[in-house]
């Protein structure tokens, strides 16, 4: 099959180095965190405000692609189960999706709160929040 | 920065043909809809069930990547925007995100209700839903 390229448009800036210290939701301690854009993309950013909660994807850069299968939430008392069926980081296609609530903005750089994503993670693309009804 | 590189995991296979055709958004006319996914990655799909509502995450290989703004849902009497505040499919990674709800399930082929992706669509990842209160 083709593959596709994903241009990371910016970098997630965060306390949070590693991803052994990374909460695996975003209410298990997730710190407020940048968003730093590339400046090339500010124009697309326009129309994000403070006070919104959007959709945040990402590029889990750390994360095992040959992982199918796994005891959801590292627990082995679990049962073996299939990665999409589970958030489980390490999958085919690692991509992070994180509802985030805007803080401030100023220009490429936008702060927002309760961010699990590790210093560094490549930013892939902001959305409006999906919701079930629409 | 640096490049990823993304692994189609699967295939959409609907009676949407093209872009023309397709619903800006699935309550408005999809149809339902088959994710073929590539024989290895069966194992991935232990844990769907029929009855479950899921994230589909697709590759809009049809977009636009260096749109950076646009006038909401084509309508030029919608201010101009950035494309990070819309879902508008032209964007620097045109990542589709659809919430599907799983009719049948037989080895690697899932049927899914309303989905308003067009036939071949790259599919790239499915994931429980997400709830703003976890």
């Amino acid at each position: 099959m083709t593959a596709y390229m994903l241009r990371p448009i910016g970098r997630v800036e965060s306390a949070l180095k590693d991803r052994a210290s990374a909460p695996r939701q975003p209410d298990e301690g997730a710190p407020d965190a940048w968003l730093i854009f590339d400046d090339q993309y500010v124009p697309a950013l326009d129309g994000l405000s403070p006070g919104a909660d959007m959709l945040l994807l990402t590029w889990l850069d750390r994360a095992d692609r040959d992982t199918l299968t796994v005891h959801p939430r590292g627990d082995a008392a679990r049962p073996i189960t299939g990665v999409f069926a589970t958030r489980a980081p390490d999958r085919p296609n690692p991509i992070g999706l994180h509802i985030v609530h805007i803080l401030a903005k100023t220009g490429p750089r936008v702060h927002v709160r309760n961010l699990e994503a590790i210093d560094g993670t490549p930013i892939l693309d902001v959305k409006p929040l999906l919701t079930p009804d629409r």
